[in-house]
């Protein structure tokens, strides 16, 4: 029987847990809804409910359970096992969700940051398959990442590496929600995407959009591309572009051998990837993009368990 | 006695070399002109004698040399101890220069990137040092660099990490050399700095420089700065600005103990570092500009063979 690890992927709406193998393959899962505004214990002990249930679908197979690995939003402090701050968890701070899951499971278990873990996984079993190295981009209301480096997760001095939403693209570019200006996530996020079209909208150009302008969305974007309106095509072109700049930017830092894209707005498919590889072709070093894999995720709804899971293997 | 390495700094004009202790300190050396004009076995057969002549100074403390490690400009195929490519050394396209090193002299020998290993040298003994993570950021004609993460020297994929200096600022930005448009190189090395100078001049901005316009140079730029030129001064405080841009970017995406700046435009010193720190202070997460240190090279003249010596030890 293969040895097993509790996989969890905390997100704002819903907990999702499974059991993984020690080859990446989800044997059993269970998801209960989050409920933040019931506060941080609440949730943990959430946390620990789902795995209960999880461990007693599984039968005898939860024998061999090692551990629990959880991915979590926000900052994590890794060595105490404590989420310094998470936005989208109101009133977490400094909360340790580490402890609070070994005490009610009885259970060692490791925390690391959602788009790390998530990172962990496209380089383990997704799209970086057989690559030591991998850069996943979060792509939603903001951009997120994660940096794989030799099969492991970098986090850097303060383990607040992988911020590549917040790598500025222009010197005097609109200012982010970070403070800085220019950030790769003011110009390629959803949010982003919505602001430039509402710009085209007051502009003037023409299209199917602008009787939306209030209630635009980065879906009804990609829906309006898709049924061919020019202006949303072209939307969706320059967010690909300007991907593409960040891609470049972080293969000449980074060379990575795979970059990988998840998230809400990667529903735009090829759309989207197809400019984000035509920039990288004329932005980067051959040398730095020869045989590298730019892709959208390959585990799109798994990934947080699954490097979550991958996370307690490694640690 | 303590076991030493030896260290050469394969330079366009000079190489350099010298026997390092484990503690990184140099023992013996000397340097003889690389006269790169002579071919790639010529320099291979210079580098073999400056050793013998290093080792035959240093006695019977030579009895203890485990083998030699070099630091050379260029494209290194590391594996195979390849130069691919350099554009410094005239007609290096495939030297096995680790070969021709290990057959002249009969000790094992590693070549890596010169950016890389002084980068390496600096984490080790210099501004890095007690930091595993170091960002080298060499401001010359181009920006070049190298990247250390865990103490050791960051390749990726294909051996071409490092390139900080092809990052773009700017979407649209002047072209490269490289082909990329708004690389942080286009705007604060040596020739970015000569280029906006004479851009100024041009502007009818008054300057002592307006007379030397066909021979300006970074070090013409700091010394007018120096003797209170204030378009001069500007020039340099623009040039950390961008800097303060680029190392900010470097600390979102790889959260680095330590950033260093080394190169012939280091010379401004203070005048430079001062508006890069600010640059970064704004830019930049607290958490992870927190503890960050942000200096010049603490081995200017030593950081190349050293670092070479250094990357010998860890292969």
């Amino acid at each position: 029987m293969p040895e097993l690890t509790v996989g969890v992927d905390l997100g704002g709406t819903n907990i999702k847990v499974g059991l993984v193998t020690d080859r990446g393959e989800i044997v059993h899962r269970h998801r209960v809804t989050t409920e933040s505004q019931r506060g941080p214990e609440a949730v943990a002990e959430r946390i620990c409910g789902a795995c209960r249930d999880l461990l007693a679908a599984a039968g005898s197979a939860a024998d061999s359970v090692r551990g629990v690995g959880v991915g979590s939003p926000g900052t994590i402090d890794i060595a105490n096992g404590v989420v310094l701050f998470s936005p989208n968890l109101v009133g977490w701070h400094d909360i340790p969700l580490r402890g609070l899951i070994e005490d009610g499971l009885g259970m060692r278990c490791v925390i690391d940051n959602d788009a790390n873990v998530a990172a962990l996984a496209e380089q383990w079993v997704g799209v970086g398959q057989g690559a030591g190295s991998l850069v996943l981009l979060t792509l939603g209301t903001g951009i997120g990442g994660g940096i794989v480096l030799d099969g492991r997760i970098w986090h850097g001095g303060r383990g607040v590496a992988g911020e590549v939403g917040h790598m500025s693209i222009h010197p005097d570019g609109p200012v982010c929600g970070c403070g800085n200006r220019g950030c790769l996530e003011a110009y390629a996020s959803a949010t982003a995407m919505v602001r430039r079209m509402r710009e085209t909208i007051a502009a003037g150009t023409p299209t199917v959009l602008a009787e939306h302008a209030d209630e635009l969305t980065a879906a009804r974007i990609h829906a309006a591309a898709v049924a061919g309106d020019q202006a949303a095509r072209e939307n969706i072109e320059q967010t690909g572009r300007y991907l593409g700049l960040g891609v470049s930017n972080l293969m000449h830092i980074l060379n990575p051998e795979a970059v990988a894209f998840s998230g809400g707005v990667t529903a735009a498919g090829e759309m989207l990837l197809d400019p984000v590889r035509r920039e990288v072709r004329w932005r980067t070093l051959e040398a730095s993009r020869r045989d590298v894999r730019i892709s959208l995720s390959a585990l799109p709804e798994d990934a947080g368990l699954i490097g979550a899971a991958r996370c307690f293997m490694l640690a």
